[in-house]
């Protein structure tokens, strides 16, 4: 057992490795399981023990119980939870301020003795980037000299080379210096917002969004027009072509996909009418692609350059979320305004860090990215649906979920008098990290909301942490 | 002989070859040289081709003909160039425009096929990192797991206690938490910039100044306020007493020393007098110390920061001009506004490159930074002199040069109606790259100066471009 494992009581332990033999489809529904005697022995624990688990999962509803017969796995109906409603924000402009919250909950976010429910990046040890290190360990040893030198600010020219060719095979047709490799998405956004708007501009955006994006607004001192959003659609086209009919936006910055929180999935249909309806307007789309990678489905969505080619579209995108946070390569692609984009990447940092890139580019001609991509989206589907599953039976019956079909993360709506800042509280005490919906707009919504990250190997512990906020919940409306 | 000697005349090259003995103290003044049959013997060329390079060496005054009795080293009285003059920029905030042109320089400054005294970057090959090398390629392979996950956003913890520890040797004492690492120093004046600016204020700077800083003045919407700078002292105290005086400034943005353009060092007392105004006007000190690890003298400049440790000072630096370009760490360090500050870096790029960062960690923590400091201090050092004598003997004699004490570049004033950019022009044309003095301000001044780079191995091939540009510089002023 890991060190999580461990620090549960051990029937609780036992219960957790049950409950994930039934949802790995191991022991499946009706099956008997092994007699509580039988159990004992297996594990060398107690009667006592053993028989405690056997109740908690009876409990639970993982099992059940027949008399004079034994313990028996549960036809569990995976009870199908509404979605959350569509968001409908005040149709203003906000000045945002997040960036106080947000670090409060970043320092739990990071610290390993938390539940890692707060922190929306994998763990290193699912992304398995071995491969990709040790291309960056030879590239050190062998290209060391090379490359001591300010990269070309276009960044790594095999690196381009390779993301441009896996831009076509989405439909992306954006040549090798239409892109621009960046410290991670966040400095792509940065270019983009910094090409596109001024201070006191008006950027429109969807609702719920990412906390990191409200930040980055706040230090660029823009103003967030947040857009209603539908979480099984996405953005309400009608809406933003009032919206934008009735004031000046210098930008529109959207998920490509699976936005965090809502783990949408655009269609192309309605991809194509935003670009009609931004296009009609004047207003450049900055598309944030980070998740567009990790699809449940069998084809990964094309982002909105892919299906507007001619359309003012800025990209962003990075391997942060896929393959390697810790190199912190993003980059940026866009058909127009080179010019401006690379004085603001001078400006900004000159060129990145050039071994990293090669690595990466190395790693990418190498093959296997896409054979890592299809593990870990397996993977990410895996915890989701786990993560859906102890929701379902461990939170409030009113409690409204998402159905993400790519990324890592889950959004919960509660009745709209529960407090996620209460439930926050509550938790960080029994060391259970998430992030209340608060964060997630710069108006004063989803104070009802919050969001779960699957983005680490599902555990007991982690179970265990969802199901303690579902019982903290309960209390919390009673 | 390398490749570039080879692209000369036989004679030159063998030329080059005694300037460089004479140059390195093996043929000392006084010293007889070979004959001219022994010469050609040695370098098993014809009489002609031996007499052809000790005629070009007597044109040159390193070698004088004694009658019947051979070719002797001369002394060369070093001729004590005059400095260029005091800088008088006119004293109100201009607004920056300087991208553009800076880009048409930087893509010949990085293209090998133009001698290379345009870019301010010290050659790979000079720099020798092998060892640094060494130790990313050791933390890809031990450390790659551990590191792949976003890197706190001060940066490695090692790292900042390693420049913490050297920070304190010089006097400047600042805790590994008031330190944050950056994407280069450009981020770092990135972020000191945004935590004490908004766009349109009006930031104080030496003139001339690094084009670099004009750019990032320009893309964050800031005005320069140049203030009257001596090449030999730095900026004048007075001038910039008056000048906070007659309008708001933002910040001031200083070199801590060896100011690129000028190589100026500023000794402790009109650093003092500096933070003593600054502090009065409640105005920001900026201090970039790029270059401060690169002094000719016994000892290394003290920062301002060190100097004034209670003042509002926030210390920019980098590893970029001293070992790795390539790796692109940098560093801040402040005294106050923490919060604001790392905001900042979180909203521009999260984090940096974790593995990077861990293997400078190691290598300072492994010693034998400061002995690669004290070889390229004497090789850069060295540089400067053979540069200084090239220009010395090439340029028309009413040039002014600066006297660098540190760094790698040198900077040369012309007679007023010297045109440097018609001088660019040409020289391009004959594949010499160089900075003209324009790039180095928002003003219309420094029209008659030029920035030479001494930061590659001095070769045959940078010897001749410096004094064909020389000649060049004769034909335009004529």
């Amino acid at each position: 057992m890991d060190q999580h494992t461990l620090d549960l009581p051990l029937y609780e332990a036992l219960a957790g490795r049950i409950t994930a033999l039934v949802d790995d489809g191991v022991l499946r529904p009706g099956m008997r399981t092994a007699s509580v005697r039988t159990f004992a022995a297996q594990h060398g624990v107690s009667l006592t023990t053993a028989l405690q688990a056997y109740r908690l999962l009876e409990d639970r509803g993982v099992l059940e119980a027949r008399p004079k017969s034994g313990f028996y796995v549960t036809h569990r109906p995976h009870r199908q939870r509404a979605l959350p409603t569509a968001s409908q924000p005040p149709q203003r402009a906000t000045p945002v301020a997040v960036s106080n919250p947000v670090f409060s909950v970043l320092a739990y976010a990071g610290d390993p003795s938390y539940a890692p429910l707060g922190c929306a990046l994998p763990s290193a040890g699912l992304l398995a980037a071995e491969r990709l290190d040790r291309h960056l360990a030879r590239c050190a040893r062998v290209h060391g000299r090379a490359y001591n030198v300010y990269a070309n600010p276009h960044g790594d020219a095999e690196l381009r080379a390779q993301i441009s060719a896996r831009g076509l095979r989405l439909g992306h047709a954006v040549s090798p210096d239409g892109i621009l490799i960046t410290n991670g998405c966040t400095e792509a956004l940065n270019i983009a917002l910094s090409v596109t708007c001024k201070p006191g501009d008006t950027v429109a955006i969807e609702s719920p969004t990412y906390f990191g994006l409200l930040q980055v607004l706040e230090a660029r001192g823009l103003r967030a027009l947040e857009l209603p959003t539908d979480p099984a659609s996405g953005i309400d086209v009608a809406s933003l072509d009032k919206a934008l009919g009735m004031r000046r936006v210098a930008a529109c910055l959207l998920a490509s996909s699976f936005n965090n929180p809502l783990g949408t999935r655009t269609d192309d249909a309605r991809k194509a009418a935003i670009i009609r309806v931004l296009t009609r307007h004047g207003v450049p789309l900055i598309e944030d692609d980070i998740y567009g990678d990790i699809s449940f489905g069998d084809d990964r969505p094309r982002p909105f350059a892919a299906i507007g080619p001619k359309a003012d579209i800025i990209l962003c995108s990075s391997f942060s979320k896929t393959i390697a946070p810790g190199y912190r390569i993003g980059w940026l692609a866009a058909n127009r305004r080179h010019d401006e984009i690379l004085a603001a990447k001078f400006a900004l940092s000159l060129s990145g860090a050039a071994l990293p890139q090669k690595a990466m580019a190395d790693f990418l001609k190498s093959g296997g990215y896409d054979a890592h991509l299809r593990r870990i989206r397996k993977l990410f589907a895996d915890n989701i649906d786990r993560m859906r599953r102890t929701v379902d039976r461990s939170f409030p019956k009113e409690t409204r979920m998402t159905d993400p079909k790519g990324g890592f993360v889950l959004w919960l709506e509660l009745p709209p008098e529960f407090d996620a800042d209460a439930l926050y509280t509550r938790a960080i005490r029994e060391r259970i990290c998430f992030v209340p919906g608060g964060l997630f707009t710069a108006t004063s919504a989803y104070r009802n909301c919050l969001r779960l990250s699957c983005s680490h190997d599902w555990d007991a512990r982690i179970e265990r942490s969802v199901e303690r906020l579902g019982e903290l919940a309960h209390e919390l409306l009673a």
